[in-house]
C-alpha cells in the first residue's frame, strides 16, 4: 500500500459518520442499491441496514471490488423487521420513513445533525405501513412539478447531502467520530495494518 | 381537462422559476437525461439547454407522455457552443460548470438564490476545457468517501436541490416568476386554452 492511499484511508475514516444510517426496505434494484452506497460513500455514511422481507435476500453487492462503493461500507441484512429494528435502535434514536403521505414534514424543516436512521422503501410500494408504525416519523423531499416521483436512488441522495451539509455546519466533519475500536476494526479491514505487518 | 387537473396545471405554473437552467454538455446516457429532467420539473426548472457537439444530437425524450418529464420543459438543443452560449448569456449571467478541479468551490458556498446556469458534462471526460474557458466559475460537491465520482443525475439533483432550499428560503416560491407572455404559452401548451376554446 502507498502512503498515498494511505493517508486516503485514514482521511476517510477521520471523516466516517457514526450517528447516520440508511435502511433500504425492499429496495429490489441493484443499481438503486448500487448508487445509494455511493451517496453513502460520498457523505461518509458508513453503515447501511438492507431489509428484504418481501423480495429475496440480495445475494452480491458488485464483486465488492475497490471501485463499489460496497466494499468500504458496512452492510446490515435483514430479512425480519423486528431484528432489524431492534439493532437500528441499538444506536439510532431517530428513524424516520419517507413516505408521501399528508403527515409529512419537509426534508428541509428536519434536523439531521441528530442521530437518525432514515428509510427509503420499495421502488414500487414505498415504505410499508409495518414500517411505517415503527418509526418515529415521516418527512418528504418537497416537489413542485408536474411529476411527483423522484427515483430511490436521487431521493436517497438528495437526503443524504442535506444531512451533510446540516452535519458540517454543525461541525461533524472536524473531527473523528467513529469510535477507537470501531476504526480500527475498518482501518484493519480496509488492509492498513495488514501493510505494517508485512 | 378537469378542474383537478386545471388546477395543479396552474400551481405548478405558478412554481417555474425563470432564473436557473441545466446546461448538458455531451450527456450521452438517455436514462440520465431523463433523470435529470425529472429533476428539473421537481423543483420548477422551466427550461434544459442540451448540447452535443461530440455525440449525435438526441432525437427523442421518451414519448412526450404525460410521464415523461420532458413534455413539462423546455427544451432547447444545440450542437454548436457558440450558438448556445450565445442564448443562454441572454438570460443567465452566471454559469458555473462541475468540474473536478482544484479551483472548484463548494456547491454549499454558491448563492444559488441568483440566476445562474448549472454545466453538467459528459459521462467519462466531464465538462470540456472548451465551456470551462466561457463560463464565470466552477463548484464540486463536496465528498468525503473512497469512491469520487458521483453519477451525473445524482450530482445535479443534488445542486438543484440545494438550489431549491435556497430559493425557497429567499421567497422564490411563494409568487409567480414566469413572464406573462411564457406564462400563457406555456399554459397553452399544456392544454390549458384549448380547453377552455371547446
Amino acid at each position: 500500500m502507498t502512503n498515498e492511499r494511505r493517508e486516503k484511508i485514514e482521511l476517510v475514516l477521520g471523516k466516517r459518520q457514526n450517528d447516520i444510517t440508511v435502511v433500504l426496505e425492499n429496495v429490489f434494484d441493484p443499481h438503486n442499491i448500487s448508487a445509494v452506497m455511493r451517496s453513502c460513500d460520498a457523505v461518509g455514511v458508513q453503515e447501511i441496514y438492507v431489509l428484504t422481507t418481501k423480495i429475496p435476500r440480495h445475494k452480491k453487492w458488485g464483486e465488492r471490488s475497490s471501485s463499489s462503493a460496497a466494499k468500504w461500507l458496512t452492510i446490515h441484512q435483514f430479512d425480519n423487521t423486528e431484528a432489524c429494528f431492534f439493532q437500528l435502535r441499538k444506536k439510532y434514536t431517530s428513524v424516520l420513513t419517507t413516505h408521501l403521505s399528508t403527515d409529512a414534514i419537509s426534508l428541509y424543516d428536519l434536523d439531521l445533525s441528530r442521530t437518525v436512521a432514515l428509510v427509503f422503501g420499495n421502488e414500487h410500494e414505498g415504505v410499508s405501513n409495518e414500517i411505517r408504525a415503527l418509526a418515529d416519523g415521516n418527512f418528504i423531499i418537497p416537489q413542485v412539478g408536474m411529476i411527483r416521483s423522484l427515483n430511490i436512488s436521487v431521493a436517497c441522495a438528495v437526503s443524504l447531502y442535506e444531512a451533510f451539509r446540516q452535519k458540517q455546519a454543525a461541525g461533524h466533519y472536524a473531527g473523528q467520530k467513529l469510535g477507537a475500536e470501531e476504526y480500527q476494526m475498518l482501518s484493519n479491514q480496509w488492509g492498513i495494518t495488514n501493510e505494517k505487518e508485512k
